[in-house]
């Protein structure tokens, strides 16, 4: 493809493009980049739907609606595929801090669930949006802050030092796989308390 | 525990009770079953929320209510997880035919995620309760019957021929993971068309 009037190594190289992706939020982006991930081969990564709990269903002429239910709180996190023949889970998260990512952000449910995923040999993350940069926090750096620090959130610069920052492209428009596979390559996620 | 009036070898060896479970539905048992895991530390696996299409949703004292909305259908497989470090994606089928299990229980996009599923090392599988067994049906097999035999339906015999059976206990209800245990032994579930 070719885009005139973008210089031609930015267009051959998926070099971070400044606030290509503003505007569009992040679930977005990720289901998109999934999207692409699927179609290359190169990972099957799904968002779960969002838990529903239904009090009332109306049926009539065979057909089923919904007509009244609420919201629930997944008690996992939000994302998990298979890449590489290993197991992924994931949540995204977004803050319009620019100084710390508040752990109110994170349920308790699905701090116990990364433990859970890590202890048995999965990679769990978070892809946090902050300051207009998207951050992959792998599992055992989360765990350690909560686990040493008596804090009730995460400085940015803990993300700068133990995150890896996504590059933004055109397609996929958050290449979180290329900065997970740092990860990966340096071995096993592992996280002793 | 002690159960007066049951045999303690059944009580002890967890060995299959016919009928112990009747009445259950499979969702259940199988919900049970993975909770058992997550609880012993074997495995994390979990169903997939129903996915719900929403029309309408009503917003009162900072309250949320969905009003109208309908049931989609799961473009994966209901449950996935992990197990031995190792990533599982798997359906729960019910029928009520005693001679074969009709293909149509099963989506195309189903059918296309167990291909991928496979095809990047995972292990998809079925698990189907017929005449009142339960069986766990690897992927690879359902792939080859699909693609090999000319059939709306596979008959019973291919189950028993190349279904695993689950045997039935009191906890967990379902020990699918023993069947999986003996394909995983086996090696990376393969399937070359």
């Amino acid at each position: 493809m070719n885009y005139p009037g973008i210089n031609k190594k930015y267009q051959i190289a998926h070099e971070p493009v400044s606030h290509r992706n503003r505007g569009m939020d992040l679930e977005k982006l990720l289901n998109l980049s999934n999207e692409y991930y699927i179609e290359k081969d190169i990972a099957i990564i799904y968002k779960k739907p969002t838990p529903i709990g239904i009090n009332k269903v109306n049926y009539s002429n065979s057909h089923v609606s919904i007509k009244d239910a609420y919201f629930e709180t997944q008690s996992t996190l939000d994302y998990n595929g298979i890449y590489q023949g290993k197991y992924l889970d994931f949540d995204a998260k977004e803050t319009l801090s620019k100084t710390a990512f508040a752990l109110a952000n994170i349920h308790e449910h699905q701090i116990l669930h990364i433990r859970r995923i890590i202890h048995h040999h999965g990679y769990a993350f978070l892809i946090i949006k902050m300051n207009n940069q998207y951050f992959l926090l792998p599992g055992n750096k989360l765990l350690y802050f909560i686990d040493h620090e008596n804090r009730k959130s995460i400085p940015y610069i803990y993300l700068l030092e133990n995150a890896l920052i996504i590059k933004e492209g055109y397609n996929p428009p958050l290449d979180y796989l290329k900065a997970l596979d740092i990860i990966i390559n340096k071995g096993e996620m592992i996280y002793e308390n």
